[in-house]
């Protein structure tokens, strides 16, 4: 039988594809720290609980394709927030920010047409370019710049006449970046010039620990309403990964009309996730002001001991949920597998994400890997102490690896 | 702003398209029966319920993304419960069976690949290829022969060097046919002969109301395994349509590794809607059973209305949720607007869902309409004496429209 080139092309996702050699680990006894992905173990708010057993249906209807209005309420409440005005009829309901970078895709981008996005970037993005048939042009950032933006000359080199948008998260996934104020009216002004969109992904937004860094976001700025679109999700805020519950929000008003073809053609997001998501407006306490400094707390463990590594090199994140540092390997694609496959410190190893994972560009990223420091202080520091040893071992046989 | 011109090109939904009028009659104080969508109206067993509610995490977290295990095991004992093998390892869950046939276009397509139909099928298909840059080729069917398939010459010419499956419903929305044990053979013939995928959406496998039907599904044919694809979903089985809870089966093993690609590009399907459904498994007393019947018995009484509508012509159904009936009106489009803009009998009036959007061949369907009798019992008789008394006050005036 025949398969699409489509699908052959397409990659595992890198951080899933270690899965089976950590398994394997624990089958054999060894207690794997798992920093390769951003799940958060804080528990999440009882109210998306209450949400999800305050439910009085005794069906489960399809719900309106835009997001159930209570819900684009919250989106909008909490936008307010952070000083960002998005009306309930500007914002859709989408399954997970994964869905609404896919919809943009399809909506902005007809086959071949290419897409800006600074890298190292979330490893996903490839997925849906590669869905959508878009082509990603990164734009190359640096570890010794702290990964910030090139200047507007070097980003306007890179626009073709098939370039449609630039995308980008910001607090930056996988490299704790945050752009400054300036960056951000950088890239304003370069999509006003070209004509392009801007997608600002921030889904974690809430996530900066740095009081003197003031969070610019795309979405203040009128002059570019009807090139910006917000991604978001609940995910990272609320411990809800799992609920698949993000958002598209636009001014433009075109825009969301064909944003609604697409979001009538999958009908309608999973409905009591939707109900459980629409009641965290009624989070009681001071819940995001907490996560925010407990994961402070977890970012200053991880990054103080990788300081006390020798030769490991990275700059310290003002936010999301990851440090994206610079190893004494030469492959750590390799060593990430080798962790797994060959290696324990006093029965203990760890599971990373290679940096070549979040690189388009060959050769990038081979000596990187993205740790996250959203598990408990407990794990991180047994991490930690498990890297120092791991890389004292490896350093001495990985040439005959 | 510049848009794609898939999204351009995309329709809106021919079904919801007229939402915005009934929502004007409702606002008038008119009484709308909602005959133009399979939502059904019976209570959810109670065990999806206390499958959401016995979920004692605190997070939640990222699941499988092929789906957590137990609900991949009520899967396969559910087909089981059919006569149909196909283990947990088989079987992806995807969000609905929306996303199920979307993985499969991008699976087996490349961009202007082709895929036969019979028509009328299901609107949202045109979605799924349009988003996957898919090519629809019809099989014509007709509503004198109950809408079943022609013989297999017929379909043999249709396809091309381009062409790589076969997709139907079956019980087939929107005409309620059952395709016959041969009708099934001769599918397979053809997807052998000419190595085709076979791709059924057997979502409304449990609604047969003719005992003297035997069901026949294209996983019962061992010789098909490598092309057989069967897409389904809990949505109308279990009046859990927003859930969104599908899944994607096949014994065609590098398929499922590409499949998988697909699952882990969206991370997860909705964690909390899973947990319910794969406590499905535990519904007690006859649940599926009594929901059949009933069904059983609203089709019987819409189809009795309908005999008795003078220029009605409608095959009786012998499954799924619909009837597909032929109306003594030139446009039925313009009729489906017509009743909730310039109608009401007694200060009521209906809504129903225009054959032409169910037909990608131009200039058919015109004067059909589906008619779900998934409503209750009164709303069904409300429905067609509304009916009745709209075609005759529609026959003196329609020139005039």
């Amino acid at each position: 039988m025949n398969f699409s080139n489509r699908i052959q092309e397409m990659n595992f996702s890198p951080i899933r594809k270690l899965m089976p050699f950590a398994d394997a680990a624990e089958k054999k006894g060894i207690k794997v720290y798992k920093l390769q992905i951003g799940q958060p173990n804080i528990a999440a708010p009882d109210s998306f609980f209450e949400g999800l057993h305050n439910y009085e249906g005794k069906i489960i209807p399809y719900s309106d394709s835009k997001g159930i209005l209570p819900l684009r309420e919250t989106f909008s409440k909490n936008y307010k927030k952070y000083g960002l005005s998005m009306g309930v009829d500007e914002i859709l309901v989408t399954q997970g920010g994964s869905e609404a970078i896919l919809f943009v895709m399809m909506a902005i981008c007809n086959i071949g047409d290419e897409i800006l996005i600074p890298e190292p970037f979330y490893s996903n993005y490839t997925s849906f370019t590669c869905f959508a048939g878009v082509k990603i042009v990164p734009i190359p950032t640096k570890i010794e710049d702290d990964f910030h933006l090139p200047n507007m000359e070097d980003i306007e080199k890179l626009i073709t006449p098939k370039t449609r948008g630039i995308l980008f998260s910001n607090p930056v996934n996988p490299t704790g970046t945050v752009y400054t104020g300036k960056e951000i009216e950088t890239i304003g002004k370069v999509a006003k010039k070209h004509n392009l969109y801007i997608i600002a992904d921030e889904v974690y937004r809430q996530f900066i620990y740095d009081e003197s860094i003031e969070y610019t976001s795309v979405a203040q700025f009128k002059e570019l309403e009807n090139n910006t679109i917000l991604v978001d999700s609940i995910s990272k805020h609320y411990s809800a990964c799992g609920a698949r519950i993000g958002s598209i929000a636009t001014k433009n008003k075109e825009l969301l009309g064909y944003f609604l073809k697409l979001c009538q053609s999958r009908l309608c997001v999973s409905t009591m996730e939707q109900y459980a998501a629409a009641n965290l407006i009624n989070t009681t306490g001071n819940y995001v002001e907490d996560v925010r400094l407990e994961y402070k707390k977890r970012r200053d463990l991880m990054y103080g001991y990788l300081q006390n590594i020798p030769g490991v090199v990275c700059p310290k994140p003002c936010g999301a949920l990851y440090i994206f540092a610079k190893l004494p390997v030469k492959e750590s694609e390799k060593f990430a597998k080798w962790l797994l496959t060959d290696y324990s410190y006093e029965n203990k190893t760890l599971m990373v994400a290679p940096g070549p994972g979040f690189y388009q560009t060959p050769n990038k990223g081979t000596s990187e890997v993205r740790l996250s420091f959203c598990i408990s202080e407990d794990d991180i520091e047994n991490g930690m102490i498990v890297l120092k040893n791991a890389l004292e071992a490896y350093k001495n046989i990985e040439d005959s690896i």
